[in-house]
């Protein structure tokens, strides 16, 4: 735990605004969205309702910036090597902190992320293409409608990695055992069925090789909750910058039901 | 699910006014809590906090007395065959619907009750020692805080199973598929490490027999969160009475995630 506190301490004095991805292997890493507490109801009630692609780690007390379970030595406003400002769900600026910009309303989401159940599946040999080819992993809207909750709505976003028939029921097994972050697949095979038209053209992130023999298999992705967020337009919301997570205290076989 | 439609109509128009354990095996029975909206948050983030004793089933849209997701063709207000008043945390009547309370503002949680991962033990030959006794499940409040949420904090309430060890491992792996209905236990033997002085005498429901060389099994009990609402004194709460539940027409199994 040394290690991941030596990282936040890093971050948090300037030291590190790089991508966290393969930092501190074994450790939890999740997105972050924060809104005012007027928001936070509507929100909490859609990630409750859509466990798939919003599972969530932790939501702090409004105004706390400590997520005192999953990193009780954390700040929230600092700890993070960037972060991304929405002001009328546009886009404003990019920061390292987001000291200037604290509410006392602001209530914090950690969202499980997929990180998590890559590293077990890497560990039984299954390989996973888009860090094989140094992208970023393949992501599409679905025309699977997330449940709405209040003023939240919007589609399911998928993240994609193709492999073997025998390795993807490998990694249904695998998955299967972290519910917490997104869990099993929600689709394997054909991308026509869940609405997606070009698999090689993805919504977010880059296209990755499919080799013949392979089958795209389809999990829930953390982008959803932010992309259902962003087409609500709240006065205010503050994220992650995509790759930029938050580094938890928790061990990632902690999220393992089994 | 016609069996399911036709015990809720039969509640619905007064032919049924007992409990519900037993009846239409293979469904998922739940815990009924409503709270007026301004409460809602803040029990909501208490359960999404503690989801081995709160697991949410679904949570309703406020005013709406219809669990869209569970059960779309119900109506909570007198699908239920006997439900309680609390004013001010004090119980007040005890009805058979909830017509002439029914709020615009209400907000009402079904959460996961320990019938759904029973049938899966019994059906690997662990005996249920309350229900080859003919009385109710052993209940007891432990020593182990909750994590607050707002208003409401209180201690862990724990079910508990007496069996060999042997059974014990099995149904620990039987429980851990179901971690939105409790999951897997929260303890196993000394009742003195989580608190409990007198394993004869629990804090709710009734003794049952443990015999030589069986240990005492703990589970989360969906008393918890019914506690804690209770011990912060909302002026209107309104629940199931215990043992008559709502029935809902997703089936246990669909609860595993492996």
């Amino acid at each position: 735990m040394k290690a991941v506190e030596n990282l936040r301490k890093k971050i948090r004095t300037g030291g590190w605004d790089r991508q966290t991805t393969g930092q501190v292997p074994g450790y939890t890493q999740t997105n972050l969205v924060i809104l005012p507490k007027k928001y936070a109801y509507d929100f909490l009630l859609f990630c409750m309702r859509n466990p798939k692609t919003c599972p969530l780690i932790e939501v702090t007390d409004a105004g706390s910036p400590v997520p005192k379970k999953s990193a009780p030595t954390a700040d929230l406003r600092t700890d993070l090597p960037k972060y991304r400002i929405y002001k009328n769900g546009e886009r404003t600026e990019e920061v390292t902190d987001i000291i200037a910009y604290w509410q006392d309303d602001f209530v914090s989401f950690l969202i499980g992320c997929s990180f998590t159940f890559e590293k077990p599946l890497l560990e039984s040999g299954i390989p996973i293409r888009y860090i094989e080819e140094g992208r970023n992993v393949s992501m599409y809207t679905t025309n699977i409608p997330c449940e709405s909750a209040g003023i939240f709505q919007g589609p399911m976003v998928v993240s994609m990695r193709p492999m073997k028939p025998e390795e993807a029921i490998r990694a249904v097994q695998i998955t299967s055992r972290f519910p917490s972050v997104h869990g099993a697949p929600v689709h394997i095979g054909d991308p026509a069925q869940i609405g997606i038209t070009d698999i090689n053209n993805p919504d977010f992130g880059d296209a990755v090789t499919i080799h013949e023999g392979e089958v795209p298999v389809f999990w829930g992705c953390g982008v959803t909750p932010q992309a259902a967020v962003m087409a609500s337009k709240p006065e205010l919301m503050i994220t992650h910058a995509p790759g930029h997570m938050f580094i938890t205290d928790v061990r990632e076989e902690e999220h393992a039901v089994i």
